[in-house]
């Protein structure tokens, strides 16, 4: 062993150092889900990994042939307070891997857990969530069947993060994708938007603030892959998480090449969401659901669903929201309560860091 | 919305505040992979998600039934610094997970990429990592075929944290189990050890000192799949990665019921690995590995693996170094180089932190 020149590990290591401010770097606002997420997968990370599946940028990848097919799906989670009403980031974690799958079609068929937990962390917190996760799971039928766990230093994790993985069968005869739409068909949410990421801001931000406002964090597995085989004809669906509503119709327009259309007075809102929003400035279309979803069926079968969604404690408000229009554009649209037309944008991205 | 008392949220929030010094708390020891994280698993974890595919504690959870079986597993890497000779945590991320599903005799199918990216990262050191992602996915034949990518405030993430899962088939007729293991059954060791960890340690503790020494990691499905193919007889196989051989050896001992004996003389290490071992005080069956696997085999099977192994490059050195005894007692024995034997113990967790 000799003193030399540098190794290549050291200069990579020194990089951050020696070209500080002649470089980009990472923001928060990159990681909210909106305009600057989209920016660093497409110039960061897509490039380099770049294959069909990964790039059509669904919630889960999909591998295999029929009879055989299976969805894989991974999110961190990374949420500030780890507690807040309604949930914490075990629930979070669990519902929103199974809703990753649901939406994908597939019946989840096992859960991977990994842990990244600070120095210092109350194993008491640490329970709490494990009972959480164990909790969602079950209310999902769903079972973690691996796990792996980290510890790093005091400061490095917040508290903790969770990182869940999932994976799902998906029946024969089930084909939910965005160039599956066709002009016509409606839009349906599942039920009222916004409380999710409400809830958490609220707690975070305005602590002294008391609301009813809880998040909706709650898996849809059971309730999706019901109405999936009563309505097989069902185009796509997705969970209006990170980059809220406003994300998932804008993503869709673009990955369909649809004109979408939705009207303002049918979204399903609570007055408390709407009181908390203003309150935060922020506008309800932009912020995480994660109890919620939105199917695109064909208009023929759309009073069939909302019957079946209806009849299922998570879909009790389920309505029309919007149609697939005659437009090939890849643009979606409001139509206003005071009767104007506005582009959907999607969020930027700097409003809602670490709510997932 | 009204001011009361607090809620459950503030209340949980509030507890490690409240109860400082009176409860338990996570150490960085918990994170080592030796006897403290097998407790924080046993107290913590698994009581909460018992099943039995998670409690096999394997490094993959298998679903489904023959021909149909599905491997899934999950991985967070933490290890600092994020490039080290031999690797970085790109590298290192997928090669863990691809190997992980190997040697539960599963064929990757596909992997998904967990990011948590810190405020102030700079970008070039991301582009780095995702480049050695996909140059690792190559060497295996694997794609990235979902992902998420989360951005956390500056020092909590450390730059940056990979977590990596990923699914497998696994071909009809392979059935990996400690339950298998018999007495005469001979283990193999793929190669050298202890690499890995001091390669990182050494870049980590002592920059000043140059050595030789490189992480070991390597994908190894491609050369274990074409063992297995061969050799269906196979009992075993594990990957000696956080916890070292050390740790897998008791591991195996205590879940097959067995008596494991290995000879220390047998036992495949560099040179410049023994000194750096020795620099750092370390035992190197302790140290984590990898780019190698412990292959348990009936003896009659083993000049043949031995054969198929030697003519693959991350094969090259192996050899057999251990075999089952016949004592039901779940202990493992090394046989030393002066001629006394000791019982191995699981490295107890607080000299590795960090490592992968």
């Amino acid at each position: 062993m000799t003193a030399d020149t540098p190794s290549q590990s050291e200069t990579l290591n020194g990089q951050a150092a020696a070209f500080a401010g002649r470089r980009g770097r990472i923001a928060l606002a990159h990681g909210g889900g909106g305009q600057l997420t989209d920016q660093l997968l497409q110039h960061h990370i897509l490039p380099k990994l770049n294959n069909t599946v990964l790039g059509d940028l669904l919630d889960a990848g999909i591998v295999g042939r029929n009879p055989g097919r299976v969805a894989l799906t991974i999110d961190s989670y990374v949420v500030q307070p780890l507690f807040f009403p309604g949930g914490d980031i075990g629930r979070l974690a669990v519902t929103g891997t199974v809703n990753d799958l649901a939406v994908a079609g597939a019946l989840p068929t096992g859960l991977a857990l990994g842990l990244i937990l600070e120095e210092g962390l109350e194993t008491v917190v640490l329970d709490s969530v494990v009972s959480s996760i164990s909790t969602a799971a079950e209310e999902a039928g769903v079972s973690v069947i691996t796990g792996d766990t980290k510890v790093v230093g005091r400061g490095q994790a917040d508290g903790m993060y969770v990182i869940t993985a999932g994976i799902g069968r998906i029946p024969p005869g089930i084909q939910l994708h965005p160039a599956r739409l066709e002009p016509g068909d409606l839009l349906i949410l599942t039920g009222a938007i916004a409380e999710h990421g409400l809830a958490v801001m609220l707690t975070r931000d305005m602590p002294e603030v008391k609301s009813q406002l809880r998040s909706d964090a709650a898996p849809l597995n059971i309730m999706l892959a019901d109405i999936l085989r009563h309505v097989p004809e069902i185009r796509f669906m997705r969970d209006p998480t990170r980059g809220g509503l406003a994300g998932l119709l804008t993503d869709l327009a673009r990955q369909s090449g649809r004109r979408i259309v939705i009207e303002e007075a049918l979204i399903p809102i609570k007055p408390e969401a709407q009181h908390a929003a203003a309150m935060l400035g922020l506008d309800p279309l932009d912020i995480a659901n994660e109890g919620k979803a939105v199917i695109v069926v064909p208009a023929d079968k759309s009073e069939y669903v909302l019957d079946l969604l209806r009849g299922n404690p998570n879909g009790l408000d389920a309505c029309v929201f919007g149609h697939v229009a005659g437009d090939n554009d890849g643009l979606a649209e409001m139509w206003t309560h005071i009767g104007g037309r506005r582009l959907l944008q999607k969020p930027y991205g700097e409003q809602l860091p670490r709510i997932c």
